[in-house]
């Protein structure tokens, strides 16, 4: 059990699916980001204010995905986000997806640097979000694998 | 009030915006989809169980969108589905986008053609089919336009 | 034959089917972007530098599309758009989307509006544009719909 | 240089941007998968041929992706792709994308992994494809990283 982690859910719809008939593998970064962009606002520091305000912005220098078993259509996908790592620059969260019955289908991580919006260059992440990152759900000493 | 439609609601995330800001036109139709995926399981025929059978399907044979007041990064959207006709081998179902407050920010239609899998031949939509979207929620006389 | 239509060629991808093993249908509409982002850089006013400027922007207030046969995984796909309408706020642009041998598989229509960044208000088609939209390739009088 | 990548290009589209004005980052993966069906097509292995067949699959197992610098709206990207290993059952592929003038602007890997499609059972590489991309354009010694 992962009580740390922070839970989004979603349900495969046919445009995540392919001909394949299964969850086509680019479409999982569109739902660890909806998970990103829930945990945010719980947070305290939604994504779409960060964005308008227009002074910084928090994107995306790495991801990475292992598929380990298949996500089909209709099936109902609790994500559970925990924060990694949280640097000066920094932080790294990490993703599972699991099917009805709590199965890992998926693991994935991102890693989100702070920069200028204007100039683009890396800037130490804001203290009220670090803040935020450090006691928030999903953040704590990371889970083991499965 | 439009008190037969059924509900379905997702956040504008990030992915859904576009450079101008707000949610691609395109991506309003894979929302509609998701209401109308939440709409069949609510009925009794979820749209996975459909085609996993193989046998028939229901493609969209058209599909429109009035687009009225932008969408915007992390809006709480309200999709209302009703299903607007009911025809012998097709359906016709219409979609309300509205923002927090209820403001309309977009219209859509989707028709849907009951066709075999094997030929892509128009057949009758099945009867439990028909009898579903005859009572669903959702159903009725057309609401007005506003 | 449609000797005036602008064409835009493009596969149909993996990421462009669902588990009907077939194109999408809301996924049409980000091929018909990309045909209408490479007809308007053909014209003289790419869409990414309208958007930059900031000043005035042409988002689509209508869109709609007729799937007539579905467009298969791996298939070259040629769109043809046309002009079909110039007002002084707005145009229509037509889509035949035409599978190998030419065979129409959809047809699609959006109208864009002419519209400020900063109020969101209608304004008219700065002239330029409307210049080369009425001399461009694509424009001139609606083909007949086969 | 790198003289053995296969190419491919595209130009980044409105629908490929987000509310920040540069490609999302999920985005990246459906291009990645542009290329590689683009080079399978090449080697004579068309993917649609593959999944039509029904008997294998390529599934992908791993994803990872470094973004270096912001891919903006109507920039002209060449992905080079590029077999980095060559296994039993599986492969691994790289890509590199470079805008106008040949900047790295993101790195990224999938792992490909040859599985029945009844049973989902990992199966050795067919031969014929194993050929093909031992001999393939973009197979060869790893190009140093920039």
């Amino acid at each position: 059990m992962q009580t740390t982690a922070f839970q989004h859910r979603f349900t495969v719809g046919l445009a995540d699916t392919d001909a394949a008939g299964v969850l086509f593998y680019g479409h999982l970064f569109r739902h660890a980001h909806d998970a990103f962009e829930a945990f945010m606002a719980r947070c305290g520091h939604p994504v779409p204010e960060i964005i308008a305000a227009g002074e910084w912005g928090l994107p995306i220098a790495h991801a990475k995905a292992d598929y380990l078993r298949p996500m089909r259509h209709g099936e109902a996908i609790t994500v559970e986000l925990t924060v990694r790592e949280l640097g000066e620059h920094s932080f790294r969260l990490g993703y599972r997806f699991r099917g009805p019955g709590g199965t890992l289908r998926a693991r994935a991580e991102t890693v989100h640097v702070a920069t200028g919006r204007a100039d683009g260059a890396t800037r130490p992440l804001p203290e009220p979000l670090r803040t935020s990152l450090t006691g928030a759900p999903g953040t704590g000493p990371t889970p083991s694998e499965r």
